[in-house]
């Protein structure tokens, strides 16, 4: 029992919630958005949301089975923890591959690819376990390693190589507490899509190491012009795959919650952990039952011609953002091949002498950028890589080529190089 | 790094995953669902979900809020990861008190109230901490708890009192790590809806050892004729309560997954513990949007018309349940003044006097009621009350009274008290 001297108010956050951080809101924060310019209307190359910039929208038809499965009224309650079988089983046929054939079984629904995520990464690894991790790499492995107090151990991706993977860094990390390795092919931030010889050397070191593999494949099939997408379980018959996959980017409905993991487990490896992860499902009980309801015929039912048009767009938003960037003095860039992003190097030496070193790193050149040409994009400090940024290309080109006007007459500046 | 001998694939489940149990789903697999009698139609008295038994349904003004939500296609991309402002804004006016005004930055939306309590319960407690939880009472809490390492400490409600808690021993509960009290009221799966002058007892008790209380009142305003709800907030200006609430219950759509947590905290006791909140909703990134776009409107333009009929039905069904099982020998039970649910008492010695031990506690009676009646009811020990079983009363009144002819025949038979 307490004592009457220690009865006084003192309600403390939980060292769980404490150690959730997420690194991009914390630079973000350093960014100072108040400091924009006033003459110019603010341009965001920084927010990882295709809708939010008015010229990508779902399709009509996605729109339509979800206004179905509201008049319905028969999926307002409660779903099974894992999902309604007839949604999962969506998502089994539409992902079982050539050598993988998919049950409902084999498919997790949750709470967004986040909810996926923190399903997985739950139930693989324990305090103290770890994890390898992309370096640049979005940062939610990072806030959901660190909820969990899992280490998150940092591979390399070689930048001269198209991101691919440095492999010898990878096998490096690897000791006895490692739980899984994470891919995330399509990239955030990088833009890169592996070919089948590169995901067959990333299998490699999960086969001879004996370590699962999580494939972040949020942006599966969000390829560009004559690139193909593989997902990472083609190039494997013996390596267990955990692949995690959502409606968010692919269909454009980031906020409707709907993501998936998929097991990609012929020799049941991954028997355990089936059981951990539908326990942790209990938790928050799975996402919304009316995008449930209508994920079979969203799976099913949206035309090709959508998905084309997207890629088709962000190919083109691509081309042009190489284009304008790699002449700009100070950048350089390797042209992206899927998602919706690419990472620019900032030459800070040269930036640095040049200005005195008011521009001396990635969060100084955002900061000023900001303040002088009320353009955002993120400092690769928020995917564990200094000296880049990050740049999100959907807008559409007439706004990215206004940013793209404002970043170069910036950058001729900063170096003393305006005519 | 591992050595060639410790090649092997061993994949298992985290501690933390295998710690989150399900009390109810561990007790319903010993009921053995394949030993219903298949000469009579099942009639479930066990789920907690007021839409599948066909006579209860949203309304139609909360289903055409989303539907708008869905043609607007406006509210497709991400929200704050606590919820959009206009949406918290929403539920902060709805439950401003007299004694407590609001605003959005006291509301977060979550997953469902299952999200909203695993956010609350993950900021406020760490591993090894303790939180007063109510038995009988709702087995989220153990999942949740048992989940992050919190141990729960049950104190007990009396059923001699309609369910009030047992101040004393409540009091005798709490050490130094005692992080907070939960309150559950309508209860499930007691149906109790406690007095203002009880809520003060309770308050009293969390004053003394300056300990926060979580209100989960999910089943709030859902009470029955002649009962009046009272908000625990209602009666404190000084312990801060943390209330949870969402659509689920009131509003008959628990598949949408809509919750939220409010701060009553006007002494701003909860600082740190809004932070801790914050970073954890960043983990899922709150709730489906459509939902949240709707929010407003289906918060201030649900008729209460609706409201009243939904009680009105469940105050009779309550009625006739009391009625009914009070007259049926063996069991015995208070009457239910909200929520949804039950407790009945059972006569355990009496049955197992009169079967041999063949019915020796409240398990071994929903299995052979279950097997001779196929009538499903969740044995007591789903919510650490051995000897009881609950009843959800959501069916048709025709179904309870088919249900409670089987019971009466049954509770007969085994005391062979037969005619």
């Amino acid at each position: 029992m307490r004592t009457q001297e220690q009865r006084q108010w003192a309600v403390q956050s939980s060292k769980v919630a404490m150690r959730t951080k997420n690194p991009i809101r914390m630079i973000v924060d350093k960014l100072d958005m108040n400091s924009v310019s006033k003459d110019k209307p603010l341009i965001s190359l920084s927010i990882g949301d295709p809708t939010v910039f008015g010229n990508m929208d779902t399709d009509h038809s996605v729109s339509q089975s979800i206004a179905r499965a509201v008049d319905t009224r028969r999926s307002n309650g409660y779903a099974h923890s894992c999902g309604f079988p007839h949604a999962r089983k969506a998502v089994a046929d539409k992902y079982s591959l050539s050598n993988h054939k998919l049950n409902e079984n084999d498919v997790i629904l949750a709470s967004g690819a986040s909810g996926a995520l923190d399903i997985v990464i739950g139930a693989i690894a324990d305090e103290h376990d770890n994890i390898l991790v992309p370096t640049p790499g979005f940062s939610l492995y990072e806030t959901l390693c660190g909820n969990k107090g899992i280490e998150c151990r940092f591979y390399r991706l070689d930048s001269e190589k198209d991101w691919e993977t440095d492999i010898d860094h990878m096998r490096s990390l690897i000791n006895e507490r490692t739980k899984a390795i994470i891919v995330n092919n399509p990239s955030n931030p990088c833009g890169s899509v592996y070919s089948p010889e590169h995901l067959k050397e990333i299998v490699a070191v999960a086969e001879e190491f004996c370590i699962p593999i999580i494939a972040d494949e949020i942006y599966a099939d969000m390829v560009f012009e004559g690139v193909k997408f593989t997902f990472l379980a083609e190039v494997t018959d013996t390596v267990p795959v955990i692949s995690i996959g959502g409606l968010a980017k692919r269909y454009l409905v980031p906020g409707w919650r709907l993501g998936w993991v998929v097991l990609y487990d012929k020799l049941n490896i991954l028997k355990d952990l089936r059981e951990g992860m539908a326990r942790l499902t209990t938790v928050i009980l799975g996402p919304n039952t009316l995008v449930q309801a209508a994920l079979p015929d969203v799976i099913h039912n949206t035309p090709q011609e959508f998905f084309d048009n997207i890629n088709k767009q962000l190919s083109e938003h691509a081309k042009h953002t190489v284009n304008r960037v790699q002449k700009i003095n100070g950048l350089s860039l390797s042209a992206p091949k899927g998602a919706m992003y690419c990472m620019v190097s900032i030459d800070v030496e040269r930036f640095a002498e040049h200005t005195g070193g008011e521009i001396r790193d990635d969060i100084t050149f955002a900061q000023a950028l900001l303040k002088e040409e009320s353009v955002v994009v993120l400092p690769g400090q928020c995917f564990r890589s200094p000296n880049y940024f990050r740049i999100v290309f959907c807008p559409s080109i007439e706004k990215l080529e206004e940013a793209y006007d404002r970043l170069e007459s910036f950058c001729n500046r900063k170096l003393n190089l305006n005519k």
